[in-house]
């Protein structure tokens, strides 16, 4: 089944510091192949096959990362992808793609999809994404919320409020507000409450009902979506030069505290079993690749392990190198050929204090 | 200051399965390069230099590595190489450099040393050869003890009894008797009674008081070593042959087990301030290795450390390598290019059993 006027919009300009040393400048944490043996990018666009076809999938990214993305997906047509002059954060993708979807199809609901987060259930998100997609037909704007599974202080929250009714066989509720990135002992509150979902970053709305709490809260970028569309329309394709002069009058803001906070009329659907993950660091990746007998997750190694546990080996050089692990537990080992890393598991966000640090000392070769 | 008739024997035939994957089968512990840029074994000669000259340093090895040892140290005449036809046990090492010396220089004194061992002080390693030469001329087989500076649990202890004077400066001691390796619990207490030194490995005789005791204690391997003086004799060049036959007839045994032990004139002298470690497994090495800020110890690697500490990261392999630690302590990183090792300092004893693993996985590749 597909849906008519239902468009994909896919963030693919993310770099992703915290899975250095495998991410790096050139080869962004969306073009990994973290998984069996696409990208996360290409997962992505995979998981949605059956519901959008490739022309009704669209792919916002920046300038250095088209050719790149190009070479992963193919299918999806060049004038799908829309080129941000430069990061302006995520209330920015959606105003492009709102100008670029205004110009096509006014009347269009759209999802936003992060194109490098791990989903195990594929059938549960495509059940998802059919429900919220009725929900915003009541002119809601719709974020896809995650049950949470265990106290993830590394995630932001949606605390749940009334109920809206069952839309294809799911619960949707209002939202009673977005609240960062908690501590342990609030997250577990969280949890315990069955009140609070994970924000996935995912969000579905009618491309009308987006723009009226654009104009109305973000005026600047509502007047940069417009003058868009309206150059999209006199020009017949995308507006590089418009875009560039609009995007050089923008603040970075996030869609979540640019619109959804001050937002009138958000939903929320709490998916349950999705097996999502962000993937936004080692210890998250750790968290959904499968485990071997002893518990430790073995990446493309040939690895000996004695008394070793909950560890992740990655090995993203040579394939004939040996790996032994002896009494070590909740490391995380990652071998990129050029750089070693070895991590206690909790400890996996300070990654990206390397990355700091090697720009800052001007060391550019392993960034 | 050298001595009349004052032989050097370096037992150099062992292999080390405690520093794979460092040393391997073609790559023994003796030869590696593990302080500055000569291997154990060299620096075992060099710490002689001022003592013996090369014509009474002799090298007691196996076929398999004379070529290797020979071109690490080409100073040492060819016919000092004394050449095991198979591993005996150290009590037929000594019995061999016996054999040899007895040809050469009946009333010689002979010193047993090891060439895979590390020593700080060099020159306190001298003066303790010096006193020990002095004691042997009583006609003591003089075990080099080491003052133990923590309870050890990797080394043989030796029970200090009466002492026996003092020796160019050293105190000489009557051997109690031999302790193998204790429990935690028995080398706190060796160590707190200040009466036990550990076994360095290393002794002092004349060479017809150990003889003495090989024919009173090891009837075969007196009689192999009487044939193989009479041979060498005769031939008027090592006789392999000879040593062959019979080394063939031989079972293994140590010198402490099978002479020491049981030996009627044994002395210690028990040496302070050595800085001697037998650099048997990875935490040994760790021990005498210079430490960096963090506490951590750094070999050939390019490394960033956050949070870590009391951890060795020794690389072997490609030197433009970066080693990243994050979060780590008391970590053990090897990397030879073709095999990673990450283990805790307290599991390094079982690094053999990676070794043994391998053996019986038909797996010779990293062996």
């Amino acid at each position: 089944m597909t849906f008519d006027s239902y468009y994909a919009v896919i963030m693919a300009g993310g770099g992703g510091t915290r899975l250095w040393p495998l991410s790096r400048q050139a080869r962004p944490k969306q073009m990994l192949t973290l998984f069996g043996d696409r990208s996360l990018f290409q997962v992505a666009v995979d998981r949605l096959e059956g519901l959008f076809s490739p022309e009704r999938i669209c792919v916002v990214t920046v300038a250095e990362q088209v050719e790149g993305l190009r070479a992963q997906v193919p299918e999806i047509p060049l004038e799908n992808y829309f080129v941000e002059p430069m990061p302006r954060g995520t209330a920015s993708v959606v105003g492009l793609a709102v100008a670029a979807l205004q110009h096509r199809s006014p009347d269009a609901t759209m999802v936003i999809l992060t194109a490098d987060h791990f989903i195990a259930n594929v059938d549960g998100f495509r059940q998802t994404l059919r429900a919220a997609y009725a929900v915003a037909q009541r002119g809601h704007l719709v974020t896809l919320g995650i049950a949470p599974t265990f106290p993830a202080t590394g995630y932001g929250y949606i605390h749940i409020g009334d109920a809206l009714g069952t839309f294809d066989g799911m619960e949707a509720y209002r939202v009673e507000g977005f609240k960062e990135k908690p501590d342990e002992t609030l997250a577990r509150e969280f949890l315990e409450s069955g009140r609070y979902a994970w924000n996935s970053g995912m969000f579905v709305w009618r491309v009308n009902a987006i723009l009226a709490e654009i104009e109305r809260q973000m005026p600047v970028l509502y007047r940069g979506v417009e003058r868009i569309a309206a150059a999209w329309e006199a020009e017949g394709h995308q507006p590089k030069e418009t875009i560039r002069e609009v995007w050089q009058g923008l603040k970075p803001q996030t869609v979540d505290y640019g619109i959804m906070e001050g937002a009138r009329q958000v939903a929320v659907l709490p998916a349950h079993d999705l097996g999502w993950s962000d993937v936004g660091s080692w210890d998250a990746l750790f968290s959904v690749l499968p485990l071997d007998t002893a518990g430790n997750a073995v990446y493309r190694s040939k690895h000996i392990a004695l008394e070793s546990s909950s560890s992740l080996v990655f090995n993203a050089g040579d394939r004939e190198r040996l790996f032994v692990t002896i009494g070590v537990q909740n490391l995380v080992v990652v071998d990129t050929g050029d750089v070693l890393l070895v991590c206690h598991k909790s400890k996996a966000q300070q990654v990206r204090d390397i990355v700091r640090l090697l720009k800052e000392s001007g060391d550019t070769r392993h960034l």
